[in-house]
């Protein structure tokens, strides 16, 4: 890939018509995620929820976009990354996640959320690889809010006890940088502590390094992942 | 956790039955979750579909489940998560992927499986954590397939190349075992090969390993992962 970014230079206030408008839409496609899994309606019920369903999908796709959401950007060079599986606040299948962090050195970034019926591995308990999807997302993040952004080169979990569905915290930080690489450190925290570790290699890659050399630093979003 | 599984002894006709009926009304869902991120349609257009998503959910949260979906089983030891966040054909979040293996004390496992826009991270690729949910999931089910069911204890992910969203394979085995721990590998094949390389410990669990040591193996399921 050599980008995928859409610089649109949208006003901030048209940014925050957009945020008032997919927020609140998104958010009730999650609680139809959530409702499909758990009734325990009638055959009848269910047939009609799914012709109705699919006349409000057909009348969404009637104008949309080729592919995927992708990420939009403006002159600040912070991306709106509104599909992503993670934090995307036009994605029914994130969480979302919001990641809140204070200007630091080690990119230190934290976040409190919520994962229910749609998020279970083992029953009453968190799948481990939503887990890691999470601390994947934390760790780029961390890197980035430390000003190294990157893709994930490697990345480690230790699971040291079940996590169980429902409020949570997870933490990520910058534990060392080398050239181009950096290592992040993080965890989820559950009721009885820390259920997960991580750690994780985050790597500049190569079209934005060009970028940079190139002196188009600014046309190269803070956030990719 | 001591189980959270439920026997219910359902019979085949019953299993299929419910099957056909939810296959399709989750796919439905999919459907709609995918036209969330992607439509540009009109403001009006988007709140009228806000709310009569919000009546379908109310209808079908009339009767429902008190918490997650978990797994249920029947005499054959097999479980039916249909909940779980990867393969549950109940969860619209998961692709779902329909894993496939012959008998073999390798526990080898494959899948060809298709992500679309809800699972983006970079721009047009997919999110790397979505990537090791995949595999989390791929490792357990191969621990699982060669009889030696567990959770997961360590997940170790090295990203090769960066995974276009689109047509994938998934493929896990077992690599080697030691007492109650088993090693399991994988990786997963885009358009250009090998993209993410995965290794992973996967442990059967304390309540588990009692349950089998007083002869009540028949009541663990095969796979809880």
């Amino acid at each position: 890939m050599t980008g995928g970014f859409r610089r649109d230079d949208l006003p901030t206030d048209e940014v925050e018509r957009q945020v008032a408008l997919y927020r609140p839409f998104t958010e009730a496609v999650r609680g139809l995620v959530d409702a499909t899994i758990r009734t325990t309606v009638g055959d009848d019920e269910i047939r009609r929820a799914q012709a109705e369903i699919e006349a409000i999908t057909a009348r969404l796709q009637a104008q949309q976009l080729p592919g995927a959401f992708g990420v939009s950007y403006g002159a600040d060079g912070r991306g709106r990354p509104w599909g992503n599986s993670v934090v995307g606040i036009r994605n029914p299948i994130a969480p979302p996640l919001v990641t809140e962090h204070h200007p630091s050195a080690d990119g230190r970034v934290w976040c409190d959320f919520h994962l229910g019926a749609p998020y279970e591995g083992p029953p009453t308990l968190v799948h481990g690889g939503v887990l890691a999807l999470v601390l994947d997302q934390m760790l780029g993040e961390s890197a980035g809010a430390g000003g190294r952004p990157g893709m994930t080169g490697t990345l480690t979990l230790r699971y040291r006890q079940g996590t169980p569905l429902g409020d949570l915290r997870a933490e990520a930080w910058i534990d060392r940088t080398e050239g181009i690489k950096t290592w992040a450190k993080g965890h989820i925290i559950g009721p009885d502590g820390v259920t997960v570790e991580a750690e994780g290699v985050f790597i500049l890659p190569k079209w934005a390094r060009e970028k940079i050399a190139a002196g188009q630093a600014e046309e190269t979003p803070k956030f990719f992942e």
